[in-house]
């Protein structure tokens, strides 16, 4: 019998705050960072390698070590459990990582918890995917509809979606599937770029980056909004001129507007034809994002990064606030709460378009693209995920977009797994505090010069 | 000029899980911790003793050293800062501590960083109190409106609430605020009690405190409910024969129903006339209690201890889904976020009845119902705050709740300060793990058990 052995998590930082990658109106230092958990089994895997699991949850620098720490401590019950039975019962895994209500006070399902649960079960479902040789989007894909639902928390949703309704939803696809895989075989699954647009790069790189973008084959191009009115419209300006009218430009505020706000610059920027604008205020404000998307149709309305959890994408949907789910795969509870989100968006006619970016949010997107389209909505309109071209260097596996005629698209992820683990030397390089690159530039980056604050000022 | 020196933050534990104080439907082995922060000055106060402020979060457990982790990293930036200008703006302080974009990424606005940054802030409203030698609740009841309008964070509030309205609400209350503390201070603030309820409790024992609660002069008990029709029909059985028809009686579930089943759960209980039904489904689920609140009418639907900030409590208004409104003092961002939440209530007329209990929440709540009354909503009407009597002796100056003939009342609060300074031996006991009474009795409370569990997990 095979067990799990340990679990160990790592604090990873990248200093992109170096280059301004990532910089957008909220958030303007980012050090793109994952705490990084890894699931030691005593198993081997198929080729007689020993199998072991690797994930991650994306933070942006300072307090990757809180989330670490957290998954410290919700992984440890996982250590010594039967990796048969795990793989068979994810869903009971599940409700064992979520069992600890002294540990849910501090959400609940929300915030640092609920992110260090999602590092931990995204190696655990790597675990699973690659015990099973097979890519995570086809161990999901391959299981019955009620199979599926069982890995599903539908807790707190009953209202929207039943558990018949849900596996009813399944069934529905059952029909299709190789179909729709050899579809995504040919041409990839449809994404777009943010590389272009950071708020950081000035007009000159801006230009530059479009034009690559178009170069490149992307139909879909986005940019960051909201710090300078005045600033907005010339490089909107540029990035029309540059990509036409016919490709899609979407636009993405990161949360700085009120309601009213945004809605008023809204209609300063309508001009440029936005496909829709993202994070327009806080992103727990239901009721506000429905207000605005009155006010700006046709522009639709995008969020989602920062949706806690599934209660609060039932509340999108409910009040039709959002005509774009933006799930996130680090922020969500991994595939168990993942997969109940893609149910109840298939059920509401939601498109799924999901976040990505950060460290290792590309590499896990791209599964759950997949499967939303080979097993749950069965559909590519208005479907297009996102890819952000940094950083994918330091994963063993990583995500591949390539222009297959059709426009650009996430090449179908064929080995086992989530495609999450990461190259040793890298993780020992950016290791936080300690890796070689933070021991040698410990001024470098905006996660070293203020955790050192923290620390003396925690000493002191 | 003096300074803050230091801000050290302690991990303190109480083993309430030993006697089932505390357990409902949700949260069966509780351990009341506080996140403990002292910030420490080079000032004198008006006695010439030492010039600190003393605050907490509350949790329940394992976890409470994560929080008191991000606090730390939090509180560092105020190391250094002038104390004048710190009790001067207030407003800025705050939003010193919540600009921390990186910080900020792990909630927004919820979840570990927001339960430390209110840790934090209360710790400093202390001091602040302290330092003007008055009562928190005297020092914010005697600023200006738009003294108070400044501490408070209206972001994403605007399309509920201006500054301009939020201001005007306290305009209207200027006039009678002496009359108002003077009544206070013949009647105390009305309380009831949730000691006599928790579900691990026997029914002698429930019978019995409930009792003792009529004898003390409640007139308002609450009861733990949801993890079982059956006992909960005989326990309030029991209670409405104790306490008869005229004294109020209030039902607590804890988040563990569905929407559907909160409401035909709740069908079976309004023969016992519960006030309210608490936290019947998911705290973040504004429309499901707006449904849940529509189909159980005439019982009030009440919560908020989960509530994680103020755009939330804007939607449960703006649905108008709840009909008590339970903020909690260590969940919201403090003060600052505290006045926006009273702001917003007495705009929508939807009372303030605080949740309290846990470790050092009493201690608060009476100073924000005695300003809500006393400069903001100016009403008592429906209102009645949480008491539980539990842990108030780890406390310099704990609340006193007295019956002065006209039912319950906490005592006006009278020394300087938020009330929550701790005893030094307490925090030396029951400092987690290396305090007396942990290193005597580490198999006691649930927190020692699984946390050692985790460690070793994280060790393998």
């Amino acid at each position: 019998m095979a067990r799990i052995t340990s679990i160990t998590v790592e604090d990873v930082r990248f200093p992109t705050s170096l280059t301004a990658d990532g910089s957008d109106a909220m958030n303007k230092d980012a050090d793109y960072s994952a705490a990084y958990v890894v699931v030691r089994t005593d198993a081997t895997d198929s080729l007689g390698e020993p199998l072991a699991g690797y994930g991650l949850t994306f933070t942006i620098g300072r307090g990757n070590d809180i989330v670490a720490t957290a998954a410290r401590q919700q992984g440890a019950v996982l250590v010594g459990r039967d990796v048969d039975e795990v793989a068979a019962d994810m869903g009971g895994v599940y409700r064992a990582l979520t069992s600890d209500s002294q540990l849910r006070w501090l959400g609940p399902e929300k915030g640092v918890v609920h992110l260090s649960l999602a590092a931990v079960l995204n190696a655990t479902w790597d675990l699973v995917a690659r015990r099973a040789a097979k890519p995570l989007w086809r161990l999901l894909a391959d299981m019955t509809p009620a199979e599926l639902v069982d890995v599903a928390d539908l807790r707190y949703l009953s209202d929207a979606l039943t558990r018949d309704e849900a596996v009813a939803i399944l069934e529905a696809k059952r029909a299709g599937k190789a179909e729709r895989i050899a579809h995504l075989e040919r041409t990839g699954y449809p994404v777009y770029t943010t590389s272009a647009g950071w708020l950081g790069y000035d007009d000159a790189k801006l230009r530059r980056l479009c034009q690559e973008a178009v170069d490149a084959g992307y139909g879909h191009i986005k940019l960051k909004v909201g710090a300078s009115l005045e600033d907005d419209v010339r490089r909107l300006s540029i990035a029309r001129e540059v990509i036409g009218p016919d490709r899609r430009l979407m636009v993405d505020a990161n949360q700085v507007w009120d309601v009213p706000q945004a809605i008023d610059w809204m209609s300063e920027l309508v001009r440029f034809d936005p496909l829709w604008i993202e994070e327009p205020t806080s992103p727990d404000d239901v009721l506000g994002h429905a207000a605005i998307r009155r006010a700006v149709a046709p522009i639709g309305v995008a969020t989602g990064e920062h949706c806690h959890n599934r209660v609060m994408f039932k509340q999108f949907f409910q009040a039709e606030a959002i005509d774009y789910c933006q799930l996130d795969t680090g922020r969500l509870a991994s595939i168990n709460e993942i997969v109940a989100v893609l149910l109840l968006a298939a059920k509401f006619g939601v498109p799924v378009c999901p976040h990505a970016g950060g460290v290792g949010l590309c590499e896990m997107v791209q599964h759950v693209s997949v499967l939303d389209y080979v097993a749950i909505a069965g559909d590519l309109t208005d479907r297009v995920t996102e890819f952000v071209d940094h950083l994918h260097e330091h994963f063993t596996d990583p995500c591949v977009v390539a222009d297959t005629g059709a426009g650009s698209g996430y090449v179908l992820p064929s080995r086992p797994g989530y495609s999450t683990q990461m190259h040793e030397v890298s993780v020992e390089r950016y290791r936080f505090p300690g890796g070689d690159f933070w021991a040698a530039a410990p001024r470098n980056g905006s996660s070293a010069e203020s955790s050192e604050e923290s620390r003396a000022g925690a000493l002191r």
